[in-house]
């Protein structure tokens, strides 16, 4: 199929300079591959050098590839010109379908054969975006977080019309770039992560609408709470830990019938015999032998480093006052 | 009211010591209270000293309060015993109506007068659960995450018939004992982190019913994703940046449309002028002076930390094969 293999990339295509284009320039400048960009906005070349500028001080912190430099930054004035020498082209435009589909029709007129091209779309299927391309095979999403630069999560599904080894060559160069992957077995609107936290999302925006929290209520709730938990433990094993020595199957017991309470607009599904095995079984495969025990003191000790690094280790231990009276 | 101010609190009753009781249990002997706990499990003790002292070395290294001490744990026969002396009451028992309802009752009859009671209810509204007590002016939900012996968050809220002095002091007295808190003007089920959070449970579960993604997928998607960014800054004003220098207004007017999108089951409020104005001048207050330039110096610094502090400093910065070629 593609003549380059993951490892041997060094030339990378970004179209679309905006906020997800910009960062994912920023990220491949900072692993060291050449990277043309193109996005016709009129400004759009100042825009993103302020960007990968603003991202440089964070990426050195990390640490920048051998040779990384934002001198290997070229914006080019076509979209052709950008992708004619690209052995990787990631797809950055904004939010509308028929946009992305026209995109990434001329991308695959334009790139050289076999080169893989990925989408960043934050929700739409491959199957509806690649139906008038002339080689489909060879389109796939590749879903990044805001920052691309900072946040390693990548979604990768190809659409009906993806070839099996377009989607594992994807999977396998973000890999090599630095990303964490998640492989999906099947499209679905929004993939896993936007699914997840759009749910939250309309949440917000319901109780907001409705005089319920404010956004800094929101915000707060989030950070000085769950969120902790969530930078280094997901919600599914988190919440298995609310089932104590018993662990999720104690926690679906004890929690499943809030499933029908009004916590949330968002309706559940039946909590049936099916679902709950799936869920303890889920949680037992990620604990990969860890102990209710091991996962609470992971737990613990991440919440602690979570707050030493952000500055905010809780109040308790920074001198409030102590209780008073005879000790 | 009462006859304790917040700041003099020296004994607290933890009634319930489950997973969150105990939870509770553990944070307050490490802030050097003395507590009297009480739970009618015939094995409660034992399980409650086994999570106090797994907690311990956390608490140890958080920093300990001047004299606190397992040793000040003293485990009752009896209800009335457990809260005979005390100066402020935490109710954790099982999430079931009737039994929370008839607990906060007794709890009521059997502690001092005027001695606020607060229920760690996970979402039941107090005007729900205060209805048989003979003094429910002193009854108040302070809901924690678990653990709440590390998570700060504490939502604080009355029913109907709490006086507005009881939220006030409750509200007040876990500031004092180093808590986060949040205190809502009015009643929502489930509060607001556990709205948020059970949106993105639902959201999970059917994701796993339907066989979308797994238990795994679902946590790294979090974890690997958006939990980064939500450890230190909220769903909000993390979003906020999405819009790049346009901000939230700039966010809602790209991203506004992926409402209609069905990226989760969660059907999504109207983004009418008002939700628009009110989010993003919530994004404005929260902001708080931040420029969107600040602000994305802030998040990247953050999740930096984040991955440094928990030892998964991302895999570009740890050394994955340099682009080769001539460079």
């Amino acid at each position: 199929m593609t003549t380059t293999t993951p490892e041997d990339v060094r030339r990378v295509a970004c179209v679309g300079a905006g906020v997800i284009g910009g960062g994912w320039v920023a990220h491949f400048l900072a692993r060291g591959y050449d990277v043309t960009a193109w996005d016709p906005a009129p400004d759009a070349e100042a825009r993103l050098r302020r960007l990968v500028d603003a991202a440089w001080p964070a990426l050195t912190r990390l640490g920048l590839a051998e040779g990384a430099s934002q001198d290997r930054l070229t914006v080019a004035a076509t979209l052709e010109e950008a992708v004619a020498d690209a052995q990787f082209v990631q797809e950055s435009a904004p939010e509308k379908l028929e946009l992305k589909r026209d995109l990434l029709t001329r991308l695959d007129a334009a790139a050289p054969p076999g080169v893989v091209i990925a989408s960043s779309t934050s929700g739409y299927p491959m199957t509806d975006m690649q139906t008038t391309a002339a080689d489909p095979g060879r389109l796939v999403v590749g879903h990044p977080f805001n920052p691309p630069y900072l946040i390693p999560l990548v979604e990768v599904v190809g659409g009906e019309r993806t070839t099996a080894e377009a989607v594992a060559w994807a999977s396998r160069f973000y890999e090599v770039a630095g990303k964490s992957v998640i492989t999906m077995k099947s499209e679905v609107p929004g993939f896993i992560a936007n699914r997840l936290q759009e749910a939250l999302w309309r949440e917000a925006l319901h109780m907001v609408a409705n005089g319920e929290a404010t956004v800094q209520e929101i915000d707060d709730s989030i950070t000085e709470g769950p969120g902790l938990r969530w930078a280094f433990m997901g919600p599914m094993l988190t919440f298995a830990l609310a089932g104590g020595e018993g662990g999720m199957a104690h926690m679906l017991d004890h929690f499943g019938p809030s499933l029908k309470s009004p916590w949330t607009r968002l309706e559940a599904p039946e909590l049936d015999k099916d679902l709950y095995d799936a869920v303890v079984a889920g949680c037992d495969e990620a604990a990969a032998g860890r102990t209710i025990a091991d996962l609470v003191a992971e737990r613990d000790q991440g919440v602690i480093d979570v707050l030493r690094a952000t500055g905010r280790l809780p109040r308790q231990a920074a001198g409030h006052a102590e209780p008073k009276g005879t000790m």
